[in-house]
């Protein structure tokens, strides 16, 4: 597109991360004739999962990017400028770069760092995770001199960055997490118990339980204090603890804010202003459990709700289910992974369950090279059996094992249904067929639920 | 049980390989308060898929074993001896051990190795895939000081015996093949043409079509000759093409045998004898897609079967619903993995198909360490959008990635559903979740099918 005053087309795309790129997409595979336009701010698109990686492994943040072609090979126009404001009644998008009249449009605004109440939050060496390539090389530039490090979260970005900065030596790299252990919104106590020691092993400091009092020093970061009393040395903070819909332009145009804070969508993605969708961080979310709201971000989420938007711009196509929540991390070469409920959220939402975990090598015999100690623990409701969830740590495999555990809850799979599900094994890729992780979860809590 | 002249048992099990054992197990586990009796001819139990790799990687018959310790773990007796014979109106088995008077039996007497009418196959060094740990040593001894080795078969077992042999060095190894490729029965072409061109690059030579005339020599075996006038030399051949139902018990006790040769069982795994199941490699198999009698065996399938046969002893509880066949193999660093049909195996069966190949990286970004090239190729019938199978090209991830397509497969998931499957992703550990495969995949046929 031109600079020009007026600029018009049939699809507009707000955003230029995984769900703004999917749902552009998706709208070039449904609509094949229509024009579509995306407008993001950035010059160039960091993968947002791959932003701890740039720390360590992967070494810069041009390494770490979303390639444009991707646009151009989908005949999708890119204009990068920043939205400004939003008539929903006339279909007009004001930008820096002028008015965009448009049939359709998709918000996928993304969301940006939630940032604590904590008194220094906004000293000088404080970082958060914003998804911003210049940032990022400036946070780069000050790790390079930086030897105290003090993660504030310890989620799945938290644990990661933590790793990660610690991998590259000489640093001094503490977690400081609220809740009893690290990792405990996405797993079980014993998985997370499990990842700090792992962690500790290759040098990072955990602290859990434990809640920032304040962030200290005179104009630059000092040191982090803590409840208890206690404080560890800091010239570098990073703040991960969550993110936050950015849903500026949207609310200011009118459009329904959910509960969470994201913009409110129905089945469809559509928002509550005609002709425009939502999808990704900015939009709001229902579980798959129950359809209570959901707090969850993720890259994966994104993509799904942009594949359902893209789908249903002239006429509803696709209806989204709920998110079931499916997500890895690795720390070196320990993957764990969860999809759907763990036993302690199935019963925080009210459910009986039955949970089942196995352990064991995912080769045959286990002698085999590559071998790594596999647990896959499941979550059955106990009435129906319905397949709840299920978590699994083991090396890389992980992170597809979890997304057959997540077919299966998916598909509402029962633990009878599961235990009759034909897997494929090999001696040099998987568990025995014999002793299969997820089959015998299931047939272990069979024999749970029939005493 | 003492070797007395009769014995008493609920339930007897004829078999301890993977049905045999996991269909005890399972009747463990439905029925905790009944006795069960395992018979086997075998001192130990070799791990059936295991034994192509005992020649290379694991280094001797003894390091691929069943534990019997799981036996005792399930309250389950074991009894080593043979059975002759079998009277379904009394429930009585005979054994060289003495009789055996059951309420319900399994049959789990699996297969033993197809022999096909070569002139020559009775030569000395001429050895097939028995699961026998003297056997094996048998054949191991002979590669010792085998120079020419030909594998007739390039089936999984064939390509995996060809090249663990190759691996250990100093040997000429060629597989003969008398498909157009090696694999062709579980895989489209694209991807054995790429697993020929992966032996090739390790050493090993491929003859692929080539049909073997005889084998050649003064009482051992010196070469053999191939329909089209060559030879290949050979001190050792070992033929690999397939295996046949060990049904001479049944057979003999009048239970009724099926089409492909197995003992002929209805869905819940019962024969046509009253109280006595069948299951694994000995049982007749039906596909899961059109219930056409099917020719697999495979361990996976003996174990599903299993754990149906065992759970409906007394009293029916599953079915099966066919077989629908996944599995994996694996050369060096390069896993196969199948589920379901293939494109030209959909064909043949009239389906009409729509099929979409997706490559790309495990990682993202790609660059991110240990980041295999992955090939996923979706077969979908065209009318009702049904994912009716997938191939999986990569590390050995591939081995679970195959598993979230067979859920997608077993559910009948349309390329709809697996559109808006919810996946798991990590930079370290999968693909992107705007490119990721299988979903991807089922988008592209879909926009396939709307032309």
């Amino acid at each position: 597109m031109e600079q020009a005053d007026i600029a018009v087309t049939d699809i507009a795309v707000i955003g230029g991360s995984a769900a703004g790129l999917t749902a552009a997409i998706t709208a070039r595979r449904h609509y094949p004739d229509q024009s579509i336009l995306l407008v993001r701010k950035e010059e160039q698109v960091l993968i947002p999962c791959g932003i701890p990686y740039i720390f360590g492994t992967v070494g810069a943040p041009e390494k770490n990017l979303i390639p444009d072609a991707v646009l151009e090979k989908h005949d999708i126009e890119l204009l990068i400028t920043e939205a400004e404001s939003l008539d929903t009644d006339e279909r007009v998008l004001q930008t820096k770069a002028g008015e965009i009249a448009y049939e359709r449009l998709i918000l996928a605004t993304g969301s940006k760092p939630a940032m604590p109440p904590i008194p220094g939050i906004d000293l000088e060496g404080v970082f958060t995770v914003v998804k911003d390539v210049d940032y990022l090389h400036d946070l780069q530039r000050r790790l390079e001199t930086a030897h105290d490090v003090v993660v504030i979260g310890g989620g799945f970005i938290g644990i990661e960055f933590g790793d990660e900065i610690n991998k590259t030596g000489g640093k001094n790299v503490s977690i400081v997490e609220m809740m009893p252990h690290c990792l405990m919104l996405a797993y079980d106590e014993e998985f997370c118990i499990t990842m700090e020691e792992v962690l500790e092993s290759r040098g990072v400091n955990v602290s859990a339980p434990a809640r920032v009092e304040s962030i200290v020093g005179n104009g630059r970061v000092e040191r982090v204090e803590l409840a208890d009393g206690t404080s560890i040395d800091a010239d570098l903070v990073i703040v991960g603890v969550g993110a936050v819909a950015n849903v500026d332009l949207a609310r200011e145009a009118g459009l329904e804010i959910g509960q969470t804070g994201g913009i409110h969508v129905d089945r469809t993605m559509k928002t509550s202003a005609d002709h425009v969708f939502a999808c990704g961080d900015c939009a709001e979310k229902v579980s798959f459990f129950g359809g209570k709201p959901s707090r969850l971000k993720l890259a994966s989420i994104a993509s799904t709700e942009a594949r359902i938007a893209g789908a249903n711009l002239f006429g509803v196509k696709r209806e989204n289910v709920g998110t079931v929540g499916v997500w890895s991390t690795a720390v070196g070469d320990h993957a764990l992974a969860t999809a759907g409920l763990t036993e302690s959220m199935a019963e925080d939402l009210g459910y009986d369950v039955v949970s089942v975990a196995i352990e064991g090598v995912n080769r045959h015999p286990g002698l085999m090279p590559g071998g790594a100690k596999t647990k896959v623990k499941m979550v059955f409701e106990r009435n129906s059996a319905v397949a709840l969830g299920g978590q699994v740590m083991s090396d890389s495999t992980a992170g597809e094992i979890i997304n057959a555990i997540s077919a299966c809850v998916q598909n509402r799979m029962t633990a009878e249904q599961i235990a009759m599900f034909q897997i494929g094994t090999h001696p040099a890729l998987t568990a025995s067929p014999i002793a299969y992780h997820v089959v015998n979860a299931a047939e272990m809590a069979l024999a749970e639920m029939r005493k």
